[in-house]
């Protein structure tokens, strides 16, 4: 299976301009899944609740969905990409899977990050997984990965690829999910975006980069730059994410001590 | 508040040796809170079941916790250590917690690595927490890493300092307890041993030092050699560990969606 991660730098409200770029390039290459960044068609930054009302559309039926399932659909690949959902007076900073035969699912992240709290409506569904012929895919997003429950509960329901987009502002992530995919024994696809936004006057974001996959044994297979546009893919085989067993007599999930862990529920 | 981490190579079986190079180490240096490796007065590799048997000893009324609890009140400061425990008729791999005032406490390893679910019983208790004072120290051993679940239900109850002694042969642990300190802004503190055991023909342990404490924020305070034995011992505020605002919008822990995380008690 070829997982493929495109970073790049979108343009803030350039909707149909940063679909394009990602048009473009994944015409231009070979893959069964390329994973986007968070927000990827509208950029981060938002900085007015009206503003988001403005740029986040309906899923599946509205515009920049449609355009990813007619890449999915032309290219024959499966796409995770981030984007703004409205649903009625609601607001989520969602991603959504498509494929080939059209639409897939949603997840609204459920952990927001700093001022998205200011913007976005916390997600309540599910952590969902998706199986799509090639292997079972979870999605999450960004600062999800601060809370080792998502991708817990993704892997505990069979994901063997769990594809985060992101727009990460902090050092840490790219070490952590390492750790997620080392105590999961899954591939993890972190899709970053780079370039810097500077829509407040006392606030410029500069995002991260080093977009990378890493396999359930922990190596990181690749690692893109701190600052590069690039589209890179990866040979994986999903079915190393289905072996649990750490070592001969250790199974990463019968192991689990759930009789211990009541607290986990706790506040 | 000054934590110190032992690392040495324990001797297979010599059990008076071993207490006698932490003894001597100990009173040379400064601390509040010293930690040891796992299974530091016997070393790591048994074979028999009968070896255990004869090795372990009762907590705390044994002959290694007393020489600990001396070493505690002689040198004014705790001392955490790893130590085969017996039981009645069970036998577990422990980390007690000894004082000035005498023994506080002792866990039981939850989550047993490798041949040790030949030797030993997994415990059953509390992943417990004790108040020392300068800081609420949480208790874990070695393999007890992997499950994330641990060191969070540790830092729920409020742990500040999450001690591990520990015996790695695995070279994943230490990256994982720098995600460990980030997810729940917590100091950790790993006490692996160096040296190797060959105990059995077929196999030849090399265990892999670098001891280290993290910061809250996921910062290496320090980390030694991957073979010297070294005592090292470094000032830490625990009041960092009280701060779980990772920004001024997010806390690690009332950001938890624990109406979403019901799937973490399933298998």
């Amino acid at each position: 299976m070829k997982v493929g991660i495109l970073q790049f730098t979108p343009i803030f409200g350039q909707v149909p301009g940063n679909i394009f770029t990602v048009q473009k390039t994944i015409s231009q290459i070979q893959a069964d899944l390329v994973v986007l960044p968070e927000l990827f068609n509208t950029g981060y930054q938002f900085v007015t609740k009206e503003e988001v009302g403005e740029l986040a559309e309906p899923v599946p039926n509205g515009f920049t969905t449609q355009r990813l399932v007619e890449m999915a659909q032309k290219n024959g690949l499966f796409i995770v990409a981030g984007l703004a959902e409205r649903d009625g007076d609601r607001v989520y900073n969602s991603a959504v899977l498509v494929g080939p035969r059209g639409f897939v699912g949603v997840y609204r992240k459920a952990h927001l990050f700093y001022e998205e709290k200011l913007w976005f409506d916390p997600g309540d569904g599910e952590f969902p997984v998706f199986d799509i012929g090639p292997a079972k895919i979870g999605l999450m997003i960004c600062f999800d990965w601060i809370f080792p429950e998502v991708s817990r509960i993704l892997a505990l329901q069979g994901a063997q690829v769990i594809c985060q987009p992101a727009n990460l502002v902090l050092p840490y992530c790219q070490g952590a999910m390492v750790t997620r995919a080392i105590e999961n024994r899954v591939f993890t696809v972190t899709a970053n975006r780079v370039g810097n936004e500077h829509r407040q006057a006392d606030e410029e974001l500069r995002f991260t980069g080093m977009s990378q996959v890493v396999d359930p044994k922990g190596q990181v297979l690749f690692r893109l730059g701190e600052t590069e546009e690039a589209l890179r893919v990866v040979e994986i085989d999903p079915a190393l994410a289905l072996d649990k067993k750490a070592t001969k007599y250790n199974h990463v999930f019968d192991d689990r001590r759930v009789d211990l862990y009541g607290r986990l529920r706790q506040r």
